[in-house]
């Protein structure tokens, strides 16, 4: 419980200086998420908001789409031989009438078996789940100007990186380019899980007006989980993979990558970018 | 097969002014790992190496510990109703004699369910399983100069991140600094596992007189994976986790982090590190 951080003793060597010192470092432990009981997943998490990530982590595999799908969740007490609470077990209970998933492999698992595995059935998979179209979503018009204005924004909300160097950040903006929420985790996907699971706790799900920005790579699995969430716009300080780039063409997800400075790339979804604006302020 | 790279078109936006292009993106595709036939996991990767991946998978999971082991790996033709290959699905075939574990859950899972979970539980996990204990491999003595000359020697040898940007790295070093083998993706699990895996089909294991050295930061996952192929340092670019220094302190892997010119901190292990020299060189 708020184990954010931890400190460890450290030998440091500066230019043939040593020295020991303590050192502040992220936590990570182990998180397995149960559903109704049953074990579901186990992921490597910082700990802190471990609810939100167990319901984020469950709108990312389209099982909860609303706060009245959820009865509660809670840590499993007596989880260990001795009977402690380790703060690392959360179950989650549906509410009567959700439909349960059939998990029979690891989480990133969007095709049966008998399919086979290819790209195009992870795409598929994550278009006929997706419950709010990112296509249909409002009409949603950026400049490159707010684009540009987030990444120093986000890294102005990131705590815990200033004293670890360890952590992956995500956060929440409104069309204004406004701070909404930001979490910070030792795994990207947990922070983005996180994110949206507070957002489903608050029943303010389709997040169909807002901006998710990270902090690192954007990956098929991030770009997923702004699809699934039904956020429009993903932005990424790094470099998109060929499969998020695909995912985001294919579902209307607006993708911009290598966001810095003044600078950025558009891989997908542009009607939802002002160039004329951009273009005037050159 | 051989995807490592894919092109799209992409909207370029700086300073204002726009254009269109053609960009180079690392792929990302899923890979399913079967071990004798039955689906184990899958993860997100970029193509190339998958045997090698399946491979040092099954190594860090403590399935295979030498070449006689394996029988033989080979890409699942027909896996798709349409019958193609799509060289996304491995299986791996072990000789007779090998423990097969028992995998419930998805690929981090070193606790039975009745166990509960803790931190303590996963390293007492790891340190049981492994095949090699560090603490007992041969005695190794690191100099900070040598150390501090990886960095550039990974760098120089990442070729698809320099056209990408968005590609994690490993490289394995022998005692002297010289790069044995280097391998990208988007995952940095894989680009470990892959290293490992050919190893492994080399019958190279365990690497106890070798250095792993990782483009970015340490978790337990990764230092996880060095104990169980017997590599006794393992040294990153960025911050280590909490889980990962306790790990690296029980089993006596050497964890070095933040090695960034002459400048590094050693976690754990610190015994292998050649600390007069250190000073001498000040």
């Amino acid at each position: 419980m708020g184990r954010v951080t931890e400190r460890r003793k450290v030998l440091r060597i500066r230019d043939g200086a040593v020295s020991t010192r303590p050192d502040t470092l992220v936590a990570e432990e182990p998180l397995e998420i149960r559903l109704n009981g049953k074990p579901l997943a186990i992921t490597m998490r910082t700990p802190g908001d471990d609810f939100a990530l167990a319901a984020g982590f469950l709108v990312s595999e389209g099982v909860l789409g609303s706060a009245s799908d959820l009865r509660n969740i809670v840590y499993c007490a007596g989880a260990t031989a001795d009977g402690a609470n380790t703060y690392n077990v959360v179950d989650v209970s549906t509410t009567p009438g959700v439909a349960l998933p059939d998990f029979t492999l690891e989480r990133n698992v969007y095709t049966s078996s008998s399919c086979g595995l290819c790209g195009k059935a992870s795409l598929d998979a994550v278009r006929t789940t997706a419950r709010w179209p990112i296509a249909d979503t409002p009409p949603l018009r950026l400049t490159p100007g707010l684009l540009a204005a987030l990444p120093d924004r986000l890294r102005a909300a990131q705590r815990v990186f200033d004293r670890t160097g360890g952590l992956h950040a995500a956060a929440l903006f409104d069309e204004d380019g406004e701070l909404l929420d930001t979490r910070e985790d030792v795994g990207r996907h947990n922070a983005v899980d996180k994110l949206v699971g507070r957002a489903l706790r608050d029943d303010a799900l389709p997040l169909s007006r807002t901006i998710l920005m990270v902090s690192g790579r954007a990956s098929f699995e991030l770009a997923q989980k702004a699809v699934m969430a039904g956020i429009p716009v993903l932005a990424a300080v790094s470099a998109p993979s060929s499969l998020a780039v695909d995912l985001a063409a294919e579902t209307g997800l607006t993708l911009v990558g290598f966001l810095r400075g003044s600078s950025m790339n558009v891989y997908a979804g542009e009607h939802r970018i002002a160039l004329r604006e951009a273009a005037a302020q050159g």
